[in-house]
């Protein structure tokens, strides 16, 4: 399992508006191989901003590699710059491999 | 949903280490209520450390919250400080809602 967080900054006030952007828009992501789960997460608020997580679950590191290279990804991310003033800075990217589980 | 998740630095070569004291550990999770799956993940390489985090799934806030209570918790942490040389610094908690999900 490969779990791909990336983490944003959400100024303060913009949270509403971060989260319908996500809501509203199309992740292309069903039908991609190797895909198991999407969230998105509300963390915890810190000095100046909200921190929020997308948390895309895969069934291995390759599916999430093959999908990055993909015109599902291209698609996803077409808009992406678009909503930059509800953020402080970039969006940080962690991926993470399964060590053990229960 | 709510995901628990404690981020830990891990100094260089203390790897091994460290995955070894998570396996070996009793984390008295299987039989609480609320509680979904639990996962030790291995994250990016960082200068001087290596990121990992305890990925832990709740039915709700109010579930996980109840076991931060609980005699479980008080005994799945009852050896937390024994390991402190594999750590740079205190682990740094992160609790998320979901927010949307597919």
């Amino acid at each position: 399992m490969y779990i791909a967080m990336n983490r944003f900054q959400v100024i303060r006030g913009k949270e509403t508006e971060f989260e319908a952007i996500w809501r509203s828009r199309d992740k292309h992501l069903a039908e991609v191989f190797g895909f198991i789960d999407f969230h998105l997460l509300k963390g915890p608020k810190e000095e100046g901003y909200t921190l929020y997580a997308s948390h895309t679950v895969w069934s291995n590191y390759d599916s999430f590699e093959a999908w990055t290279k993909s015109d599902a990804f291209r698609k996803a991310h077409a808009n992406a710059g678009k909503y930059k003033s509800v953020y402080l800075g970039h969006p940080n990217f962690e991926g993470f491999e399964t060590v053990e589980g229960m």
